[in-house]
């Protein structure tokens, strides 16, 4: 294994190569996954991380890639063993090729969302997945990441043109899969093996995008729904009437707001002098054409519209002051964090059952765990929802059995009684393995193996081993 | 045999087994593609395609699946052998669950497009994949249909949310794959497989998509550009000023103009009594808001928006008459294969290629084949182009070489100069196979068979065998 370290120490050079304390960060994951590493490569290039996979190969040892560790599944953390390697991107941001016209970006794994919207903004471009991290663009692909504005945007994959990957094989083979296209049918897609693939299977090293003109105007209100019935009603009607501009419908319940508040002095009740209400929605309206360009203010429009739905589906509306706004939803997880342990659900539903499961989901927490506080929020429009159920810090922890119990049945109602997804944005990595295993058909989880087996026959990269729990004859 | 189309007479009744005679318009593609199959096996359920699947499999016939026939490459033709089963889906049609809350609808693999358009109509929803034929909504996923309006509302890949596929594997398995969920992220996306297949790798019986609302007003022009480089600037400007309603923008050639007018007796000039542009484009702006309801009059915006354009990107234009003009776009084809015999190429490259590559093909075609037209049209802002050259009939058939020169000297252009695409939306099938062969990286052809042998072990399925043409011992 020393022989294995000086070899890359000489490939990587000192930034290329950590190891001992300096892991420390690299080894603890954003949320879960907590494990240590036998070192942590940072190459700077394809070339480079393609050598240091060639060797890694030949002694057998498992890579674990992570692009600025901010998942929330464990996807990107090494297990307890001290064997394995992280390969970190976060030196490979070199390449950032904007084409204008073809609206589209040719970006290294490692750079940040964050910076490739500074460089794209001169162009008057963005790439418009809206979430709460600063991620890099190769871990955002192997996460699939959607956010708060997938309903106008679509997720990664919706946006994805192109990617190169570099495989665990003799040799380490680079896959350049797809090209900057719009229409392209050429046989089966294999880039989309790699997308929301929590990093098994092979490294992204490359991503090519498609990017959109960035919004001229925006309009956004918080308002009150008058009852579970009228939240579907208002997004069928804004959807008919504005759907053209809609970017995001946000549940937001009132422990949610409140724990926002509580944690955030600036922040406060905008219903104030009146109470916060149990569920509120946050609107926003977004449009690439300026009011001047068009002729048409996108605020006094969903003014407008709102002024129409008082009293049919709406009780109360708090209109414009889009940034406070987005302000309280964006402290709702740090408040909740403030306010104790979060036990976080990541899930997603038919949008006609959205608010049904919701009502059966805090019914159960109610009863079968009282001293516990629910801090929902969720996409309404793309049917997520983060269902966080918080241990407050003054009651006593739940043991392995509870927190089992809590996570089985809430999972249980989504996937069982509601025909849901037990892992809406997040991915699975090992934190929801045993889910996958539990609801997912055995022919497709043989079917993922076989297919993992392809890319990586020696199961080296990546922090998941999706199959079936217990080995199976089955096909 | 003999006992295998008994068992299959018992199993799917008169309707559902076709020999002889009757099975001519089923053996013979729409565009390329001509065979003969030994039966065509017509299941009116999933559960009489898996039986029918069971019973094929045990003899080792290959089944190619067939939706509406309305593809152009040849992937839902039998081979000359005589010894392949056709399975048709055309018979199931009975389901077809809309969920209005969610916008989206589960639907058996035989529907026709326009049926499902129909039947969402009443609810004010649709499924906004606008292409010429009337193909079967399992055809459309499983040659993933790109059309006209991609632009603004994706292809097939961009609405799909599951599939319910049969793989040719001992049991027939039947695959969900996927819910009617808009973020899911449960492990490898397997539906991806089936996606632009050709109809390799299993049978689709069930599709569910996301719908969407039917527009509420629309507004067209047919503009003449000053330059190539005017196209992309045009394009641009209309993207950053009214892009959240740009539907389509199209180029047509004044050669594909011309054969749509001389082929309609309805169809006259637009530009009369001038004469018709060298090149002109076709703008469609679309939007789910009424006029009323946003007070936003989108033809009104489209002609203010291409007066500022005059003199600057454009020299012409014809406004409004929307229908007329999507008459002379829609009589292309028609009016191509009037003239002579259509050579066709279905590519695409990056926007900011699009027009260079143009001017290079066509001089390639004026230089090497003086006799042939081009009649060209295209999704300029998909980047798609149907470059199809027209031997007129009064001139002699070209001879084996001469269509192997044209085709390989102008995909080399689309692909090796350009970046582009030899397969931008009718996909590979038997048609294009020879160029996947060529330009698909060797790892990617030996993945993709991999798969293939996953899902289909003994190639059972499917008129295409994707993978490399030489053995190779790869990986």
């Amino acid at each position: 294994m020393k022989a294995l370290l000086d070899r890359l120490q000489s490939l990587l050079g000192d930034k290329g190569l950590l190891t001992g304390e300096a892991m420390a960060t690299y080894e603890l994951g954003a949320r879960y996954g907590k494990g240590r590493a036998l070192a942590v490569l940072r190459p700077a290039s394809a070339t480079e991380l393609r050598e240091a996979v060639r060797a890694a190969f030949e002694h057998g040892v498992v890579l674990v890639p992570q692009g600025a560790n901010t998942g929330l599944v464990g996807a990107s953390s090494p297990d307890g063993s001290g064997r394995q390697f992280i390969v970190s991107t976060e030196r490979m941001r070199s390449v950032c090729e904007i084409d204008p016209d073809n609206r589209s970006v040719r970006v290294a794994a490692g750079m940040r969302l964050s910076e490739l919207n500074e460089r794209l903004a001169p162009h008057g471009l963005w790439f418009p997945i809206d979430i709460g991290a600063d991620p890099s663009i190769g871990g955002m692909v192997a996460a699939n990441t959607g956010g708060t504005r997938l309903i106008r945007y679509g997720d990664v994959r919706h946006n994805l043109l192109a990617l190169e990957v570099v495989l665990c094989q003799l040799g380490a083979p680079l896959l350049r899969l797809g090209s900057a296209l719009r229409k392209d049918n050429t046989g089966p897609n294999l880039r989309e093996l790699f997308v929301g693939s929590s990093g098994v299977g092979g490294l992204i090293t490359e991503v090519t995008v498609e990017v959109v003109p960035r919004p001229q105007q925006s309009a956004t209100a918080l308002v009150v729904p008058k009852s579970d019935a009228s939240v579907m009603e208002l997004l069928r009607a804004i959807e008919s009437e504005l759907g053209d501009f809609l970017a995001a419908f946000e549940g937001l319940s009132e422990h949610a707001l409140q724990a926002a508040i509580n944690h955030v002095p600036s922040l406060r009740n905008p219903f104030a002098p009146g109470p916060l209400p149990e569920f509120a929605l946050l609107i926003e309206l977004e449009s690439s054409s300026s009011a001047a360009a068009i002729g048409l203010d996108l605020q006094a429009c969903l003014d407008r519209f709102l002024e129409n739905q008082f009293d049919r589906t709406i009780s109360n509306a708090v209109l414009g002051s889009g940034a406070s706004l987005w302000h309280i939803r964006h402290a709702i997880s740090d408040g909740a964090r403030a306010l104790g342990e979060p036990i976080a659900f990541d899930v997603s539903l038919p949008r006609s059952k959205l608010m049904i499961f919701r009502r059966a989901a805090l019914e159960f927490v109610a009863n079968s765990f009282p001293a516990l506080i629910v801090i929902d929020f969720g996409h309404i429009a793309d049917g997520g929802m983060h269902f966080n159920v918080v241990r407050p810090h003054e009651t006593p922890p739940l043991d392995v059995a509870q927190i089992t119990k809590l996570r089985d049945t809430i999972y249980s109602l989504v996937v069982e009684v509601f025909g849901g997804s037990y892992s809406a944005e997040h991915g699975i990595g090992p934190h929801n393995l045993v889910y996958y295993q539990r609801y997912e058909d055995v022919e497709s989880q043989v079917l993922a193996q076989g297919i993992r087996a392809l890319l990586d026959p020696h199961a080296l990269c990546g922090a998941v081993d999706f199959g079936p729990a217990v080995p199976t004859q089955a096909q």
